[in-house]
C-alpha cells in the first residue's frame, strides 16, 4: 500500500452517524419517521444531481430544506415551521462513530495532513464540526459550496486537491457513499470505501481500490 | 390555454406502462420482486445522473443493465445470464396505457406533430414502439443517446427541439417524472406533469404548467 500525505473524508455516513436524524424523524412522526427519512436521504441526493445538471445551482442546507419537505409530503404528513427547524438542527448535531477519534488522532500524531470534503455547506458543516471531538484534528473544511460545483463533478474534487496543494495520487480520500468514492476515483484519486451495511459494490465501472467496514482499516493507507 | 403545434412524450411511465417488468421481477425472484423492481429503477435514473455529472456517459440500455445487477446482488439474490436477458427483453415489450392509443390519434388527426424524447437508446425504444399501437401516430423518436446528454441536461432537450424545427413556446412537453417535467420547463417548454400515482410536486422551484391524472386532459392544449 501507497503511503499518503493526506486524508480527505466525505462528512454524513462517514465520520459522523445520521442515526439521530432519524430518531427525530421517527419522534416527530410516528410510524412514517423511517420512510421520511429514506426518501429525504433520497430526495436529498437527487437534487443536488438535479440541479447540477440542470444549472440550477443551490446550496445543500437548502436542497436538504427542500428534499424534506417533498418526503413529508410524500407520507402524507404535515411539517410545520418547528418541526422544519428542528430536523434541520439535527443535521448539525450528529455524533460521530465510535472509531473516529481514535483513528484521526492516529493520523494527526503521525503527521498527516486532514479534511473533510462534503457537499455540505458551510453553514451545515461548520457548527457540526464545532459541537464534535474531531475540530482539533481538522486542518480543513471543503465545502462543494465554495466552488458550487456538486460531487461527483470532477470539478468538484479539484477544488479538494488545489486546497491541499499536493499530487493527487498523494492523497486518500475515503467516502461511505459508492457514488462518491466512484467520482473520487474516476477523478485519480485514491479510494478506501467505508461499507459500513456491507453494501454491492455501484456498477458504475469504478471500483474502490480498497473497501473497510469502518474507519479503523485506513490505517494501511499510514504506513 | 395556448394551442401548440408539437407535442413530445416521455416514454417510460408517460406513454408505456411498465407493470409487465413489475411482474417478471416477481415471477423470477418471489418475494423480492417489488424490492428489486424498485431498486432496479432508482440505480437506472442514479446511474444516468452520476455518469452525467463525471462525464461518463454509457447508453441508457447498459445503465440498465448495470442497475440491474446492482439491484439484484442488493437484495441478496443472484442474477443468471438467462434471466438478465429475460429482463431487459421485458422492456422492449412494454404495454401503453389504456387511454394512449386514442388520444395520439386525436392529436394526429388534427394536424399535430407527435414525438417521443426519451433517455432510452434506439436499441431499446425503437424496437418498443414498433411493437406498439402507437408507430403509426409518431412522427419522430428522438433518443438523449443521439447527443449524449441525458435529461434533465438543457442541452437534451435542446436536441428535442432542434429536432422538430419549431420555437420552443410552440412544444408541450409531457413526462410522468415530475424531474424530467422541471427540467423541460427549466429549458423553456410548455409542461404537463401526468402524475398517475398523485405523488406531490418535486421540490425544485420549477413547478409544471399543468398537472393531469392521465394523458386525456393534454387535448387542452390542442383547442
Amino acid at each position: 500500500m501507497k503511503s499518503m500525505k493526506a486524508f480527505v473524508f466525505d462528512a454524513y455516513g462517514t465520520l459522523f452517524d445520521v442515526f439521530s436524524v432519524m430518531e427525530k424523524c421517527e419522534e416527530l412522526f410516528p410510524n412514517k419517521g423511517d420512510q421520511i427519512n429514506q426518501t429525504w436521504r433520497q430526495k436529498q441526493l437527487e437534487y443536488s444531481y438535479l440541479r447540477q445538471m440542470m444549472g440550477k445551482y443551490r446550496p445543500f442546507s437548502e436542497v436538504t430544506r427542500d428534499a424534506l419537505r417533498f418526503a413529508v409530503a410524500n407520507a402524507g404528513a404535515e411539517l410545520n415551521q418547528e418541526n422544519e427547524e428542528s430536523l434541520l438542527e439535527a443535521y448539525k448535531k450528529l455524533a460521530v462513530y465510535d472509531e473516529v477519534p481514535g483513528v484521526l488522532k492516529d493520523l494527526k500524531e503521525k503527521g498527516m495532513t486532514l479534511a473533510i470534503f462534503s457537499n455540505g455547506s458551510h453553514d451545515m458543516l461548520d457548527s457540526l464540526v464545532k459541537q464534535s471531538p474531531l475540530a482539533d484534528y481538522l486542518d480543513h473544511i471543503i465545502s462543494a459550496d465554495d466552488i458550487k460545483q456538486y460531487k461527483p463533478t470532477p470539478a468538484s474534487y479539484t477544488l479538494a486537491l488545489d486546497s491541499l496543494e499536493l499530487k493527487r495520487e498523494e492523497i486518500l480520500f475515503m467516502s461511505s457513499n459508492g457514488w462518491d468514492i466512484s467520482g473520487a476515483k474516476n477523478f485519480g484519486f485514491n479510494t478506501a470505501w467505508i461499507n459500513r451495511p456491507e453494501k454491492p459494490v455501484e456498477q458504475l465501472n469504478l471500483e474502490p481500490d480498497t473497501i473497510y467496514a469502518d474507519l479503523t482499516g485506513i490505517k494501511d493507507w499510514m504506513t
